[in-house]
């Protein structure tokens, strides 16, 4: 008589997806959303960050929010997270070493470097790329892909791996758009075939129009309304 | 009596970069001008090619030069290869299948789907990333990044490795500097602190203004002029 063996099926975690579920864990024990902020070179992640440090802080109802900032940088300049704590924040900066992303085990490292017991949201500045990052989860609850309009509508098109896992789409630089050729529709279009019914937040860093409707959506989620 | 021995020291190459010397004497061998392209997702890289293409083909002294295009995709979408082919010259897609870079191997590849026996300049559009690329030669005799004013002037300082390693810089949309916010000085004080004396080209492919100085210096890159 032979012995069944029932197969059993289990998902082999990576060393990097263990170590985002326990940087999830410590986050929500300390009642902190987090959120992971990822984009190209220069599409807008820190003016994203100001803009919204700035929302947070007065004027939103439900604000002032108490926020820090994790900020990925491929070098050792500290230009970014300068600008953090020049705008009252604790910020802690990952020098990744010349490496394209952040992973959890550097997320893990920072967290140890922030007050946590006085943070609600934890914004994650991801290393400017849009193909590594995509590839590593970190524990946060949003993953947040912003796409500036001087960077052409094909955007989804070209690099369709990093719109797949996004929980929102920030299209920044709008006040560009009269001086660019973009077509709206067409980047649209891409976005929605690879991600349907992702919620896209076009605004402007520059002249602040359309920040408050993205961060009123960033404020239901750290209160966790939504 | 003891033997005096003479410690050899030989240079160790990767695999990549022997590879990347097989391409160079392949493209050596048959005369061609190798130019690799690297740049921020959006910034211009395909835009440059296509102008450089416009003005290689009459007009320019020296011209009409034969010229073949190997485009750097991370996904199937030839969106950038068919534009080349529009313009009429040959042009090979490497889909990277999610990777962030060209290697000397996929190169090597693409070497071996064009008529090399027509082709005088060979342009290597790189995948949109401004960390990985650096770190991987490819046999090309010039190295060539494209920053565009729209992603900020702080990127060299951000970036750095990407710009040590480059034979010329091309600094896109000028045509938008009187809608963002750009210190040229800032930028161009990085870039020289990196890698001093770079030549840099300042242009606007949506214009065309600056690009005939650039073709210039590429003609007599091609020309074996300087």
């Amino acid at each position: 008589m032979t012995t069944l063996r029932v197969p059993v099926v289990e998902k082999i975690l990576s060393a990097n997806d263990r170590l985002a579920e326990q940087n999830r864990a410590r986050l929500d024990q300390c009642g902190i959303f987090g959120l992971n902020i990822m984009a190209a070179p220069g599409a807008g992640k820190t003016s994203t960050i100001l803009r919204t440090i700035e929302a947070l802080s007065s004027g939103t109802p439900g604000s002032p929010i108490a926020l820090g900032v994790v900020e990925g940088d491929t070098a050792a300049v500290t230009i970014d997270a300068d600008k953090i704590i020049a705008a009252g924040r604790p910020a802690v900066q990952i020098n990744t070493g010349g490496e394209c992303h952040i992973d959890a085990v550097m997320l893990s490292g920072a967290l140890n470097q922030l007050p946590l017991d006085q943070i609600e949201l934890l914004i994650v500045e991801n290393v400017g790329n849009l193909i590594c990052p995509a590839a590593f989860s970190l524990g946060t609850h949003a993953n947040v892909l912003i796409s500036s309009v001087a960077e052409g509508d094909d955007k989804p098109y070209k690099y369709p791996n990093i719109y797949r896992g996004i929980d929102a789409l920030i299209i920044n630089k709008i006040d560009l758009l009269p001086y660019v050729e973009y077509n709206l529709d067409y980047f649209r279009r891409g976005v929605e075939l690879l991600n349907p019914g992702v919620l896209t937040f076009p605004l402007s860093c520059r002249t602040g129009e359309g920040v408050e409707r993205w961060v009123e959506w960033l404020l239901r989620k750290v209160k966790r309304e939504t």
